[in-house]
């Protein structure tokens, strides 16, 4: 495979205080590196975009350190072995690791992962398959402790986080309400994914009527990928010792501080609410049994998912901006 | 012992939608009941008065049902069997149970439980012995899981929980840290009980800063009674992997519908905090040992204890008002 010169990547470019905007990053043409000892040069297929590097943005303590000024923003990809100095890695091989918005990159670090191309698409390694599914498998299993007959509530239902975590919830003999933004969002989520209920929050006037008529027993567990007023409304529907899995707060991401809501922790004491911030790396350790699962579902239909696609690395930061709205439908990837 | 033909009583006769003024409570006199098959008469010795009680005057679903209009209010009490038709009980028995503000009540159902005169004040079953005692106990050890080294916080630190929490942090090997308002409360939480520091909430000008200052590991984990604003400015400190035990929200107690505040929800997740909401009586079944733990670190010293007395029943209205003010220093007691 002859290897261009040159390829485009996207770094940051200004830290934005609110919603990011096209001029905080930039698409600059840079020489193609050439893979060292121990590294190799991967030619990037797809390019997941996730909410999570909102907060990479931000010059701020978290679990991860930010993006720097003029750096490739971060991403997880999936490609091409074009060139390898590493034992482990041939040319050829697929495979996933967390490379950053560009077209070529250089991995082979030891969070470098292959990808069995046999299996499924390769892009499910940025989705179902990978980071976002795993969040779905842990923070559903692991945080929110599913029994069969409880109703389990998830926002963001049609995101890549979402739609897994339902499909979960229905295979754990749960009933299961998403909420999503939009008809086409939410007749998917019911129709194709198999959810009992999905609830249009861009619709819906009185979204806590809505809920306790879509939840006639309440809401035993709650994913919660959105915070703010849509989860205000699922709390306070929340039922006696239910578990809440914090896995993100999109809503949220764009404030320079967090806004004002409705102080609602002191109605989880006499509920026995349990609330748990996670992040999925946490159970790193269990990744392979969890995909064996995961790819077996798949297999019998039992999980299905949907991807958003655009083409292009230029395409990128507009993509990215649009997650942040909710525009997009599915698991947000971009081709390259 | 000669039982009075009349004895007074506190009832509720009016919801107040804010803070309870004295006018919410009427104080009457009654006939003294004779117990029946299977009941006691116990004279009360001491009324408990706790935060909780300001839910039951609330007409709305939470753990326990509301106290009627024209109800005795709810309320624990110790005192002394004075006439029994019940075999588990004879005359001169000290008891505990939950039997409202009243100078003379029936009892003998299963929650009574004879109380060992022998092991520390009477007054003690309904503190450091009872259901504050228990609170502290298990919210700090079953919810909280401190290890040796980490940082604790509890806000109403002299309180009839709080002064607990504190004390059995420090038999734990942890750095404790107590929230009170005013000199005096947090004089004696530092050098009567023990604690590494306690911040005046009333006299910090930023709160903040003062915890960051007296906390320099961070805070692992947050023992809460109060909610609001002290709240926001602990949870904006909880270290990764911080655990919150929701035990209650005083400032709280009197808002019609929750006050607005930071929405903090979205910063728990990187940090993968936990924040349980718990009831004491969830761990009823294990009060015997707890018991008999708490007993023997009164007796070796480790922990001490702290009553506000108030002296007659038609005390009660306005001791419990000031309760929710925070103007008690220590456990608030009615002694009969």
């Amino acid at each position: 495979m002859t290897v261009p010169k040159t390829h485009r990547r996207v770094v940051l470019v200004r830290r934005p205080p609110g919603e990011p905007a096209e001029s905080d990053f930039r698409v600059e043409e840079v020489p193609t590196p050439q893979p060292r000892h121990g590294e190799v040069l991967v030619k990037v297929a797809y390019l997941s975009l996730d909410p999570y590097m909102r907060g990479r943005m931000r010059d701020a303590a978290s679990y991860s350190a930010p993006v720097g000024l003029g750096e490739v923003m971060t991403g997880g990809i999936v490609g091409e072995v074009v060139a390898s100095q590493n034992d482990a890695f041939k040319v050829g091989d697929v495979v996933e690791d967390r490379l950053g918005w560009q077209e070529y990159a250089i991995g082979g670090g030891p969070s470098m992962r292959k990808v069995d191309a046999s299996l499924a698409p390769i892009s499910t390694a940025n989705g179902v398959l990978g980071m976002p599914g795993m969040t779905a498998y842990f923070g559903l299993l692991e945080v929110g402790k599913p029994k069969p007959g409880e109703t389990i509530v998830v926002s963001a239902a049609s995101g890549a986080v979402g739609q897994v975590v339902g499909q979960i919830g229905k295979i754990m003999g749960c009933r299961v309400v998403g909420i999503a933004g939009g008809a086409r969002k939410c007749g998917f989520v019911k129709d194709e994914l198999g959810f009992d209920a999905c609830l249009d929050y861009k619709a819906e006037k009185d979204l806590d009527a809505a809920l306790r008529a879509a939840c006639p027993n309440g809401i035993d567990i709650y994913f919660d990928n959105v915070g703010g007023e849509i989860s205000d409304a699922v709390l306070r529907n929340i039922n006696f010792f239910g578990r809440v899995a914090l896995c993100g707060s999109i809503s949220q991401y764009n404030a320079a501080s967090p806004p004002m809501g409705p102080r609602l922790l002191g109605t989880f004491v006499g509920k026995r609410v349990t609330l748990r911030g996670f992040i999925v790396t946490d159970f790193a350790g269990l990744y392979g049994p969890a995909m064996r699962q995961m790819g077996e579902w798949i297999k019998a239909g039992k999980i299905k998912y949907r991807e958003d696609i655009v083409q292009g690395i230029d395409k990128a930061p507009r993509a990215f901006i649009g997650l942040l709205r909710g525009e997009n439908f599915g698991k947000m990837l971009v081709k390259m």
